[in-house]
């Protein structure tokens, strides 16, 4: 039930693998295979969801304006994972070799870049006038990636910093998604900002609970190694949480910091912070950006299309348990 | 008197530094930091001067207008450089590290995604109906880069296959900075085209000149080490012509094609370059680019501003000799 929430926009979300793909080609093979290959290894598609979502709950009727957007912030959003990939040093995605992995580091810069550039394309022929909402929302995503890196590995990180960071790595692009959509179907300003709210404090909700999933959550559905974040040095809210531990916090510092982390020391890492209240402290959190979601759809008129975005917030908190 | 090719635009050039700066600051000092030294480290600003240049060759009046988009040009390209010195592994840049070098190689991709999306802020905020001129050099530059990665170190690279490359890399971005300037002036599509031809064959002669200088330049004046482009492997037109030389072809080939070449053999292969006819073709083949440019501008009205083009179209011929 819980992971039916896009079904009145199925139809819509299948031309967003469409029109991807089609803006993805290029005269050269092999760029146009590797950005095949991004697109096409999957993903929850939210930020497209939540474009075609808000246009329809604001009255709009022409599909196709949500659905360019809603590709276009897919296409950037997956360009700046090419790019985090590659500074994370990460092997895997969605069960798969990352591009750097499988192609080259430098040919998986350019096409990142490319992505990047035909994502940006794709928005300014489709709608000029929301190009701004995308452009701070990838100015924020820089900021953001910048700030976790200087927090690599530190043990001062506090729950604002950490908030900081996933607003502008994920939570920004939500609410630019959101709000593109509402605009383009000619929003009155208040509406727009409450899908905005809504899908500002979704987006925190998700980062959170992905961030938790990398202390909990099942290879098999993550996509990714367990503990993947921990052997990065990333401090997320399971980590911070863990670390003031009266009984663990203490060793799990110590281990949090070690530049080289090894796989045992993951592995003793994940037992410590499971064995605290930190994942349960985590939950706690995310629910509450969600009830803040759920409360800013109150300013804005009942559809179909908001129950779908309701039952979004709730699949969100619920997901892969 | 040949580089005094800008002195009408000297204060407006002036004005371009300090809106990159203040477009490039940011809450992370580091950041911040960052870009200042990217932008901070000179470089001709051609792509301003081509925006600004045009913009008054079509009767515009608002200085402020082709300074902020020329600036926006400035910084997108300056993002480029610092994803291209990532993939060539570039250590110098300009007589300075390069920014990897300086910081660490994932800061350096994260900061030329936020310089990337900052040149499209303020372009998009000055004027959002040009957009789409930079987004589609953006897509031409990565395809460019692309090809150009697919080419090193290979011999069956023809004189078409080079010009696509650098039409990407490089031209199709002077010609969206001069048709952005001529745009936002209201010029004729005729004037707009004809400034366009301009630009884009000036950046062909420009590229290829500055390719020809990695073959004979001097690094007091170029900034960077000769032979640089060889120890990359990348197919530059003068190692194109060297490689079909009936004398030394042969062993130019052998040595292009080592992956892992060292010193002596680039020190040689440069010799051998320099000892055929292929430095003086480049420069015919450039002096043709630069002879369409001119022509392109005999469609356009003649101005102090049209002269500081026909002026700098010379410079670019002339420059480092």
């Amino acid at each position: 039930m819980v992971d039916n929430w896009h079904s009145c926009i199925d139809r819509e979300l299948s031309i967003v693998e469409d029109v991807m793909m089609e803006n993805l080609s290029s005269d050269n093979p092999e760029l146009t295979e590797m950005c095949q290959y991004v697109v096409g290894s999957g993903g929850k598609r939210l930020r497209p969801a939540l474009c075609i979502m808000s246009y329809y709950a604001c009255g709009g009727k022409d599909c196709m304006i949500p659905i360019n957007i809603g590709s276009a912030y897919e296409i950037i959003h997956s360009a700046t994972l090419i790019h985090d990939d590659i500074n994370d040093m990460g092997e895997t995605r969605r069960g798969r070799k990352t591009l750097h992995k499988e192609y080259t580091v430098s040919k998986a810069i350019v096409a990142g870049d490319f992505m990047f550039a035909m994502g940006f394309r794709l928005l300014a022929d489709s709608a000029p006038n929301i190009v701004n909402f995308v452009v701070e929302a990838s100015a924020a995503m820089g900021a953001g990636e910048f700030i976790q890196k200087d927090y690599e590995h530190a043990i001062n990180v506090s729950e604002d910093d950490y908030i900081d960071i996933i607003t502008g790595k994920t939570a920004k692009l939500f609410e630019a998604s959101v709000k593109s959509g509402a605009a383009v179907a000619n929003a009155d300003a208040e509406v727009m900002e409450a899908f905005g709210d809504y899908a500002l404090n979704l987006g925190l909700a998700f980062q959170i609970i992905d961030d938790t999933l990398d202390v909990t959550g099942d290879p098999n559905n993550t996509g990714k190694a367990v503990g993947t974040d921990l052997l990065e040095g990333k401090p997320t809210l399971p980590v911070i949480f863990a670390m003031r531990d009266e009984v663990h916090g203490g060793r799990i510092k110590e281990l949090f910091m070690i530049p080289e982390v090894s796989m045992d020391d993951v592995h003793e890492a994940l037992e410590l912070i499971r064995s605290t209240d930190a994942v349960q402290r985590c939950m706690d959190v995310a629910r509450g950006y969600i009830n803040k979601a759920l409360a800013s759809l109150d300013e804005v008129p009942d559809s179909e299309y908001k129950q779908s975005m309701i039952a979004l917030a709730h699949y969100v908190v619920d997901r892969d348990r």
